[in-house]
């Protein structure tokens, strides 16, 4: 059974650099088709080149602008460049563009560009599935690079971060950001960090603030990584050469001793791991709508069994 | 094997009505301990006899104070009370009292009452995991009725309401209350919406913004419920018999037509269900651990398998 236009001829326009099939590929994700079990086995085998760079940061640092910026840099590099913009919060489906995805219209026109909003609100296992997946459409589609933004805080930036080989966490001048940040969890997750806006008062700051918290969570083993504090002004393309060359050192050290690999090796367990304990969740719905499992809890309202025999015997059921 | 206190002789010494040996159960609750298994088997033909009477309300209602008043009534009718006041967020362990726990020291030297404290942070499974199988330990042990009283707000609320079989609101005069509870989710839990400090001003505006608000959700079918709205001054003890009207009614209602038998199928469902998921999930963890996800992750990255096909696989090593 193959439903128009078919999986094939659409993973194979995708991967010949089509933005209407990596669209449409980036919409089944987003719907959590049917279809995507067969999609992901078909990417499978052309996925794995493409860099991720995740950026994360509170709203208003700047982070369409400094996306865009890197970018262009990436751009002058001859790269191909994916940049997926991730919003939690949305209900809006994906395509239409986000009103701050408006500065990104610089490289509107540049074929070798391709930029995608998604919502994930609503997904079935939620944002830590389907960027995974989403991101593995773009890589197979021939990126380069894939710079996934987060439009949410919190939790978000940090699932998303957990999606990317490298991890930009953007900053801007301004009291308490280095405690925002550590509240937030993103100290731990940031393989770089970006100080924005450092025309403003109160950039060194933010910068030495942000520093000295890192310095007491550091790891002092030889071979560890020290997460860089940069700064730049991405409206005015000040500093990204610095912001550059630190992500590019940060993507040297992943390629050292396998680092890269087992990184992603963690990530693929994880999301392995959700798409199975979902699998066994609808086997349990199929348990409930077959009666079984209201005859099981029956039987413990009734003082027949104990809730673990029952759960021993909806395991039993679904195994 | 066994762990002295043999389980056995606990759960006997419980059903004697025990205040040590149901504190001892109760904690084993609380620390997710090995031995619920066993525990809950052997309570299971026991259980079934409380009515679980759920309170909840944001921090001011006056909670305790109600909860108080209403063990007072429910003693006047010679009934074994048990009061389970659980707190979601809080890191200290059960059996200590809270803080507001002592205004119930009006009942702390009656044998038939027991006031117990559960802390559920950490708790694997977290609280709606942890009240049912509390609940269970009060209810084998002979009380009449268990009132589970949250100090949390918001999700917890509406968590700990799922676990009885009739639930109280607790509001007191206020601006937004009715708001309020309609943005925390509480009206659709509530059987029966109390005042609380009805004498003080604003008391028949809440009321009647409660009333209004529940008339725009209201089911026009015939057998249906229709949660009341009464008044009371828990601290003197006023409008008390209103309440305990209210709550009888509902008693009554639930026990046609099979409705609580069918609410309680319900919940242990859900229980069971949880208790499930966190099995399967667990053996998971020991195929991560025998190495068997950390390959199939392998493969992925590699692009030899794709992410449905390893899950396929992992779950196949669980079943």
């Amino acid at each position: 059974m193959s439903s128009p236009p078919d999986t094939d001829d659409l993973v194979r326009r995708a991967r010949e650099g089509s933005p209407r099939a990596v669209a449409r590929l980036i919409s089944l994700v987003e719907d959590a088709a049917p279809s995507l079990r067969e999609v992901m086995a078909a990417l499978a085998p052309h996925t794995g080149n493409a860099w991720v760079l995740g950026l994360t940061g509170s709203p208003g640092v700047g982070k369409s602008t400094t996306t865009s910026a890197l970018v262009k840099v990436l751009r002058g590099r001859d790269l191909r460049v994916g940049v997926l913009a991730v919003d939690p919060s949305s209900p809006f489906s994906g395509g239409a563009l986000l009103g701050d995805r408006i500065r990104m219209q610089d490289h509107a026109l540049d074929p070798e560009v391709y930029i995608r909003s998604m919502a994930t609100r609503g997904h079935l296992g939620g944002l830590s599935w389907a960027t995974p997946q989403a991101l593995r459409v773009l890589d197979a589609s021939g990126c380069d690079v894939v710079i996934v933004e987060t439009v949410g805080v919190g939790q978000s930036e940090v699932e998303v971060a957990g999606a990317a080989d490298t991890t930009v966490v953007l900053l801007a001048p301004g009291m308490g950001d280095g405690i925002q940040a550590a509240k937030a969890g993103i100290l731990e997750i940031g393989d770089v960090f970006v100080v924005n806006k450092a025309d403003r008062d109160g950039a060194d700051v933010t910068a030495r603030d942000i520093r000295s918290m890192l310095s007491l969570g550091e790891r002092r083993e030889a071979g560890d990584w020290r997460a860089p504090v940069v700064k730049c002004v991405a409206t005015a393309a000040e500093g990204l050469d610095d912001v550059m060359e630190a992500l590019d050192k940060h993507r040297s050290w992943l390629g050292e001793e396998g680092r890269l690999t087992e990184r992603r090796r963690r990530r693929a367990a994880a999301e392995v791991e959700a798409i199975a304990v979902t699998a066994l969740r609808e086997r349990m719905g199929d348990v409930r709508a077959g009666q079984g499992l209201d005859e099981l809890a029956a039987r413990v309202v009734s003082g027949e069994i104990d809730p673990y025999t029952a759960a021993d015997q909806l395991v039993d059921a679904v195994s």
